[in-house]
């Protein structure tokens, strides 16, 4: 178990220079992870306390799998590895944003794309309108 | 209410052009929102049907403020409001990306800052060492 400090006064979460993430009351906090080249948004996962500090101090992405309730090596059996490049966290410690490079044939999404977000829901049409890819 | 459809096959939901976003146990699903210029990730936040339909519907991103428990347009008050350029979701349907350009005076964190993600922690160092501005 990792212990990260808790923090409660809001000046000392927001401008601080201490992480104290805030988990959610599953003990997870939300990462958004970039392609580093492009700055493309690849996936949103979820880390844990223990999937956050292997991030931190192996510079390899491990994230927290809700569906198998399980760490989650990413890249462990297909070989797309996130290296991490630049780790950040935003004003209230409860989302994480990695800027990565991707190890094997470059991919992220179980899909086999580059990125998850391969469809666009075009703005200003009926919100139950159709999905482009 | 908004009643976007419920699907529960994998490849409607990965592969169709239907939106049915899987919201979570409190309605919401995870937005991702980045600077439609530099592609910078400015917040995460959340939405729920009602928020998720108005965003899609009026080109403006709305929110749900889980602090509040509220509908959030963005900006409201600020004048830091953010007109959608684009919006994606990803293979499983509980994210969604938005590319938005900003209204008033540029700024999108209410700590003043233009990003929510201001502070790195460094990659390769304790978990528990500082964090950098």
């Amino acid at each position: 178990m990792t212990a990260f400090p808790t923090l409660s006064a809001k000046a000392d979460i927001e401008e601080g220079a201490v992480l104290a993430p805030k988990f959610d009351r599953d003990g997870l906090v939300t990462c958004v992870t970039t392609d580093a080249g492009t700055g493309e948004v690849l996936m949103v996962a979820h880390m844990n306390a223990e999937s956050l500090r292997l991030s931190i101090e192996t510079g390899e992405a491990w994230y927290w799998s809700r569906s198998r309730q399980a760490l989650w090596r990413k890249g462990e059996t297909s070989g797309q590895l996130q290296s991490i490049v630049e780790m950040r966290v935003d004003c209230d410690q409860d989302a994480i944003w990695i800027k990565v490079n991707i190890g094997g044939d470059g991919g992220c999404c179980h899909t086999g794309r580059h990125s998850c977000f391969y469809r666009v829901k075009p703005i200003g049409t009926a919100a139950n309108g159709a999905l482009t890819f």
